[in-house]
């Protein structure tokens, strides 16, 4: 456990560069080829090399260390992150990209107006390099917040307010438009749909896309009930939409959480899946899998966002970035059992 | 969102007590009445306080944050984590402690060897006062690393290995005598045990009071089907138990994820929960509850083991606290459908 922790030096032998262009990589300077960072990197991760952060923070002013915050509200807040999957694969995401760097990820939680500014005054005096922001409130004041304390920020979505912050985000209206084409083409033709609440712009773009889908096919707007990406509200949802609209032959949920409860509901009424109803998420998250049976859904690459995201503070961090934007990823179709 | 932020004079006045009082409340000075440090933290909360955490720093030496690091290792682990409600309840009764405190929670993954290299190095070098840790690995060298690094840490759950520092834990054996006695009970007789991976002195423990518990009835040792905690190994453990004793009539899981994959198989195959098979949990964790049937279950109480374990570290780190101890709680039966 205590031998000899590798040095500068072992990394540079084992990249075969020179010790200065190590260092160079480490500190973040600009203009070495990125080919060479990706050496000095992979070399990094065989030897397990640690930059000593003190010294590296007295040359470079910086800490090494990146914040995730992911801000929300409510009572038992963080302990309702954990049950998402979807915070997991940022949190993947961002680890991932992070640790091959040598950087620190540190996870913060922003569940109240006072967490907030203890928070923000915690990366605002220097604690980390900059924050990424997962938020699950559109009108979330943080983003403005750590600005004003001038902390480099990316977000993951796009705010509703417009904040001059870069960001990554996904093409939620087309994936939408999938999940609609699919269920038509699989022959579908009495389709409902459980809902993101509307004050939600991905959720209303799903949703958009998946209507206009339904339109240019010629049918009418689906009925929708709302959920709040829990399980239970989708279970719920599903029941009432089976109230009013027994007839229902396929069903499209906002995210995979919602689509499993729809399909437990589904399969205790003896409903079969696909057969008597089709059912399709979104996310692809690891519940996609575990659901009985596996969901077909609209695939959110989470992880390659997350990584963007960490991609685009290191850059703005090291002054190597260019002004804010939006990084806007394609949503995929991952067809399993049941639709 | 900008608007004056309050003082210490604000707290103060809250709290009916004088500015010194609170400055040596927030620094952590020894020997101020628990019962007007109580008046103190209720004001800070009511205000929003937030101390200036530098100046305070230069005073004090101290931070201000607390790391909660994760230890385990393998891919995406991090993401593993947060499939987990079991973390989740360990960060709100952190979360929940350190905020009324003015203390900034800071998570922590420590996904690989060299990962806790870099985190104790991060936590070591001053960037947080002391580690809670919760591991995942039975012989994780991450305390033995943090003590060797001096910083002040408490452990959830015991270590296999004796190691100098304080940890809180639960009676997992008179969780497991809890669930066999239940099971007994309610007249079953054809018991088997969903068990954890042996190497783990909590998943020994609970198995071997569920022994306890059936040997002093005159039973049988029951036989046991290995699982890995999550929902999956669960159902998989299910199954081949009920492939080699079709007869089975109850069945006690290690923790409630695998309580809830053993209920899907057992619903799959018609078999009426706790009619044909009574199914008994261990944790009490969200999953209880969305269970379908809610789960029958040994309560632990993680929400207060965790604000225990972040009171202890409190104590440690401004030297009011005694010597090293495990402070063990004690589980509790919570009887709902499935037993």
């Amino acid at each position: 456990m205590n031998k000899q922790a590798p040095t500068l030096e072992d990394v540079a032998r084992e990249a075969g560069v020179s010790r200065a262009t190590v260092s160079r990589v480490v500190n973040g300077v600009r203009n070495v080829d990125p080919s060479i960072q990706d050496l000095v990197r992979s070399a990094i991760e065989r030897t397990g090399y640690t930059p000593n952060r003190a010294a590296r923070a007295l040359v470079t002013r910086r800490t090494g260390a990146v914040a995730l915050i992911v801000s929300g509200a409510g009572d038992a807040f963080a302990g309702r992150v954990f049950a998402d999957p979807f915070f997991g694969r940022v949190v993947n995401g961002v680890v991932g990209y992070l640790r091959a760097r040598a950087m620190q990820p540190v996870l913060l939680f922003a569940e109240s107006e006072a967490a907030r500014e203890q928070v923000v005054d915690y990366v605002g005096q220097g604690s980390a390099d900059g924050a990424l922001v997962v938020s699950v409130r559109p009108d979330d004041p943080l983003p403005d917040m750590l600005l004003s304390a001038r902390v480099p920020t990316v977000l993951f979505a796009r705010p509703a307010r417009t904040t001059p912050v870069g960001c990554v985000d996904l093409d939620h209206y087309a994936g939408g438009r999938l999940a609609g084409e699919h269920l038509l083409a699989r022959g579908c033709r009495r389709i409902a749909v459980i809902g993101a609440p509307p004050d939600l712009r991905a959720g209303r773009d799903r949703l958009a896309g998946f209507r206009d889908a339904l339109a240019r096919a010629g049918h009418d707007s689906p009925p929708v009930a709302e959920g709040v990406f829990t399980l239970d509200s989708g279970a719920a949802a599903t029941a009432a939409l089976l109230r009013d609209h027994p007839e229902v032959d396929g069903v499209f949920a906002a995210n995979d959480l919602m689509a499993q409860g729809a399909c437990q509901v589904l399969r205790e009424l003896g409903r079969r899946i696909p057969e008597d109803v089709a059912v399709v998420g979104f996310d692809d998250s690891s519940v996609a899998v575990t659901c009985r049976p596996p969901l077909t859904t609209v695939r959110q690459p989470v992880e390659e966002m997350a990584a963007a995201m960490a991609r685009m503070l290191d850059e703005q961090v090291h002054g190597t970035g260019a002004e804010p934007r939006t990084l806007v990823f394609s949503p995929e179709l991952v067809v399993r059992e049941s639709a």
